[in-house]
């Protein structure tokens, strides 16, 4: 049996056009996957499916770093692919010409992730279990061997590893029993949002609260008037109990972001989150001693393993936030689970876009099970946007998600998805009315403001 | 007057059938360019010709890269454009949506890197004058123009920039004239590469002394034991004058990599390059205390100003490494030359690969005129590898690098060269058996070993 085809689709959501998804940063974000399929000849009609997740222009480029990867995956044998997914990373990651384009980080690092993901997936429907509970079935030693320590060896050496998950295998069957049962604490973006108006603001809030939601998170960073205002409206709402975090994608310097910060401290916000460049791991830690006990969190734009290694090292971060597909992947989460585990950091995924919510709950109920053992002021963030594209989209019911237990990583899209927002062909792109990626291609960003 | 088009090319050089370039994590690396040409409608003959460098597979990514880049260049006003480079480089690196696929790293940013020194380039040969001497002759405003502070202002604020260049501006006139007498010290990486057995290695290194080199650099970090039989080879050729640097290409953890240096600290290695992740701005600042006095130098594969800012504020590098295509190109180089003056480390740019000298020339130069005013520890790399196929070749002579006069960047391919290399259907390419970047597709790199 052996990997037949490797299949990529440049797929596009006009979510510009609603302000969803509108940030300090990202003012006009199309919600978008490169997304890939890989098939068999197994005849079982499994499929393995995962993705980038991108904001819109450039999907195009990241569809064809996908597509270069497939002569390592295309006439691969599929049992020992499976079951070798450790050194299928390695090589990927490593291959010595590929490599260049990173090294580990940006396009070429979250086309990895794509394809990773993508046989994750597949492994876990063959083997009929959804992602978490396959990892969470793994032996120590299995664990171990997915993760590759290059670089890391000053902070975590496989040992280290194997002595975190072993003393979290005795309660793994207990653990599993009360995820299937209670699900998993999640937190809500959507109010947050800077495109909406106070209104929105508050309505949301409210019905976060009413939902059961012990946390939400607003968009902060564009304007400090605002933001006091929105966070103010936002505390009344929710009341002194709902934790309420504030995100500031990047916005400031270190200096402006302590300031900030610093200004919205009466409302009691619990984190603030991405307040500077994803690069800079000394000035998320001078941010961290100068506003604590606020905490700092940040992931969703970390590129690798090595970063967020000093970031844990420097005590720069209170929450990591794990993104599904902007690390490569499966392998690559474990491996940044196991360091935070090492530093007593709680793992707090990021969400929202497409389809991330449908990944990354996987992550953390497998770090409950088998990893980090605890459910303790760890949440998933949840965005209540385009679940309906997907087979076995999330369930978010009284704050939590919902287990899953249908076979797989919860990637597949529907078909119909697919064909209709397949860019620039279908039927969502195809009419010159709706254009919007290729006319806002000369808008400039908040940066050249 | 107006871009007319930005055209790409898919440049790939067979250099891994002779192993030059061979290193501890680069094996076989095919020498690659993502070219691009900006043409225009101003009937002056002058094209904007720009790259970025890979080693092979891959390439066909980063052109994908450029060519999203297409939408923001043609049918732009010319003179608006030049005039305004610091605008347009904000305009391309902030795009709120090719942003998510870096942020500021990777394919996304050689791509802006490709076609930011593509506009210098035209901008240089519509003034007449090669690049260095049109940086050299701007005022200090018009330089901190060009610059990006966001995420630096914590390290580096424009007007500590401003008091940098003022400083530097009395000595202009006299250090251009020495300049253009006597050109710009060089280094040699020829001799020292993996894939050569000793005889040639001794060889190269007699020839480099005679040639009037004063420092040479080997490749390490594959075998202890090679290493130190090359070492005392190339001590021994070269005399104890000599400076000998040592670039391990990121082979090493951190631990390692103090262990081996200090293996070498025998033959007074000058400084040890890339020992580590260049990600990994806390293990080198480990590696540099424990290996002092022998220096750490680092920056080919350093993504962005926002991780040089940090090494140099933990004092982690001895010698920065810019590299004229690796970071959005002669913008960032501007804000990293000036956080090296703020420092006071020298700028000793990497180069080799293809056309890499050519560009990173320039500025070295334009940091000696108006910069860091200074040669002191100062050297470029060179290597002597595919010049041939540039219209304005670098001319190394008695160890330094003769300064170009001709308008431009010295960027430009001989047409011969981008029909004869182009990927996969020029000549160098077509012949089945010649295809070797396919073959070695499935090859696994140092890290899958």
């Amino acid at each position: 049996m052996r990997i037949v085809a490797l299949d990529t689709f440049d797929i596009r959501f006009p979510t510009s056009r609603e302000l969803d998804g509108s940030d300090a940063m990202n003012p006009d974000p199309d919600y978008s996957a490169a997304y890939v399929v890989l098939r068999t000849d197994a005849g079982d009609g499994h499929e393995g499916h995962g993705f980038a997740f991108t904001i819109g222009r450039g999907n195009d480029v990241q569809s064809a770093a996908i597509k270069a990867l497939a002569p390592y995956l295309v006439d691969r044998d599929l049992d020992g692919t499976l079951d070798d997914l450790g050194g299928v990373w390695r090589e990927l990651v490593h291959d010595s010409q590929l490599r260049w384009l990173g090294p580990e980080k940006g396009v070429i690092h979250m086309a990895v992730a794509a394809v990773i993901n993508a046989l994750w997936d597949l492994k876990a429907k063959r083997a009929g279990l959804p992602l978490w509970q396959l990892l969470a079935r793994m032996s120590p030693e299995e664990l171990v061997e997915l993760v590759d320590f290059r670089y890391l060896s000053d902070a975590l050496t496989p040992d280290e590893a194997l002595s975190i998950l072993r003393r979290a295998e005795p309660g793994r069957a207990e653990r599993e029993k009360s995820l299937l049962a209670s699900g998993f604490p999640a937190y809500t973006t959507s109010p947050g949002w800077l495109g909406y108006d106070d209104d929105k603001l508050r309505r949301l809030c409210k019905e976060a609260v009413e939902q059961g939601f012990t946390q939400v998170k607003l968009k902060v960073g564009d304007d400090l008037a605002d933001d006091v205002r929105r966070m103010r409206i936002a505390r009344d709402v929710c009341g002194p109990d709902v934790r309420i975090a504030i995100d500031a994608n990047q916005r400031w310097d270190v200096g402006p972001a302590v300031e900030w910060v610093r200004a919205l401290a009466e409302f009691d916000p619990w984190w603030v989150e991405e307040p500077t460049s994803p690069d800079d791991v000394l000035g998320h830690a001078t941010i961290a001693r100068q506003i604590a006990p606020i905490g700092v969190a940040t992931g969703e734009h970390v590129q690798n393993r090595v970063m967020f290694k000093q970031l844990l090292q420097l005590g720069a971060v209170s929450y990591v936030q794990i993104d599904a597909a902007r690390v490569a992947g499966v392998n690559e989460n474990v491996a940044i689970l196991l360091l935070a585990a090492k530093y007593g950091v709680p793992v707090c995924p990021h969400a929202g876009g497409v389809g991330l919510c449908e990944l990354v709950q996987h992550l953390s109920m497998f770090d409950f099970v088998a990893v980090s053992a605890s459910m303790d002021d760890r949440v998933i963030e949840y965005v209540d946007h385009l679940h309906e594209h997907f087979a076995d989209p999330v369930v978010v019911r009284d704050g939590r998600y919902v287990t899953p237990t249908a076979p797989g990583f919860s990637a597949t899209m529907r078909p119909e998805t697919l064909a209709t927002y397949a860019f620039p062909d279908g039927p969502m792109w195809k009419s010159p009315d709706d254009n919007a990626p290729l006319r806002s291609t000369l808008t400039p960003g908040p940066g050249s403001e």
